[in-house]
């Protein structure tokens, strides 16, 4: 942003910088996720306070990047595929924005998890988390050179994560029913586990505009049947 | 949307036909989230059943109102508030769609629900539910006519389902701590107020953009700060 410059940049230097702050928040928002989750497996309060602290800069790209879409818009009155490319990162800003508050609930779980004893040791969860970055990450690349195939991997590894959660879930009401002592402890993991299967439908979402821009196919609402073929239409993509 | 039509239709028309088929949309979710909670509290299967078939409705809304975001965009290149109104609209309708899907998770946790007895009467979740669907029509309400007075009271009315959120866990928790054979049942309500206070959350996303276009100022992080000078910036909006 270069608020002394009279002239109007080009049109395609600034859909490159938009871009790369979209990638800059993107890089943001993993990290804070990252931490959030070391967090947790290191009982690390400090950490955790790190990163409710942490949000500062991804709230800060949310508001420059949504104005960055708006001038292209106003200045450029772009058409066709730029004009989706823009309307995108606006999707994408907000997906964005939203993975980095799953970061903060994240920690704030971890600090009363961390309140009780361990209930289990924790691997399901940080695997979790791992295909969520993944999947973040590939949703990211897929948009910046509009490849569809990055994409669809992202589409079929949410269903790995909505397994993932399903199993979370199955073994923590079991430590609850065995022992009702670990109820309050085990409860904030079934919580972290929705957020990180959050943090996956973001990334999906991501994903889904990316393959609308790059084949002008709206997979949203048949969302994955041409892909893995095991979701129906009229699913929802939130689980 | 009328393809045989060659001529461009007045840019006004096309507006205002956009907000009122964001109104029908968050009309259609706003039942889906009464039909959910009707489900859950008169433990009705079939109703259950009728909300997981029934976001056809929303889901073809939700590309609709997209497609007419981006023919306003494209076809009359909208500048300053007009602008903003249609990149907003662009927003609300994810969050429009993103709450019927929350309808449809509340359905599917009312369903494991009904196959326990019943935990305790439920008074607070429904409240929470009430004050959801205020939020969600106050939200659009303060779209339509830009009133930002309307919008605020929305963000002070988060406070309130937050609120509520801790009460319902704090009971639930209670419950699974003095019976374990509630636990199960217990957890789905857990997860249904979850999903109530992210409804709530998508409600104050719609009033904070309205808040935007119609005093240019940009609330959402440092949201109500002016309003009920409770929540110091950096907080996130979704806990």
């Amino acid at each position: 942003m270069e608020p002394t410059r009279r002239v109007i940049p080009h049109f395609q230097d600034e859909l490159a910088q938009l871009k790369e702050r979209l990638l800059v928040m993107a890089g943001e928002a993993e990290e804070q996720l990252r931490l959030s989750m070391q967090a947790l497996t290191d009982r690390d309060h400090d950490l955790a306070d790190r990163v409710l602290r942490g949000d500062a800069a991804i709230n800060s790209l949310h508001l420059e990047i949504d104005e960055r879409c708006f001038k292209l818009l106003a200045l450029h009155q772009p058409v066709a595929t730029d004009l989706r490319v823009i309307v995108s990162a606006v999707k994408i800003n907000s997906d964005l924005e939203r993975i980095g508050d799953f970061a903060i609930n994240i920690a704030e779980a971890s600090l009363r998890y961390m309140q009780h004893p361990p209930v289990k040791p924790l691997i399901d969860i940080p695997h979790m988390a791992e295909v969520a970055q993944r999947m973040l990450r590939g949703a990211l690349r897929g948009y910046i050179v509009h490849d569809m195939e990055i994409s669809q991997t992202v589409l079929s590894q949410d269903d790995e994560l909505d397994a993932l959660k399903d199993e979370v879930f199955r073994e923590l009401l079991t430590c609850m029913l065995n022992d009702s002592s670990t109820t309050e402890a085990a409860l904030d993991l079934v919580l972290i586990s929705r957020h990180l299967e959050r943090i996956g439908d973001h990334a999906t979402n991501i994903a889904e505009e990316v393959i609308f821009i790059a084949s002008g196919t709206d997979v949203r609402h048949h969302s994955r049947e041409g892909v893995s073929g095991e979701k129906p239409g009229g699913a929802p993509e939130v689980t």
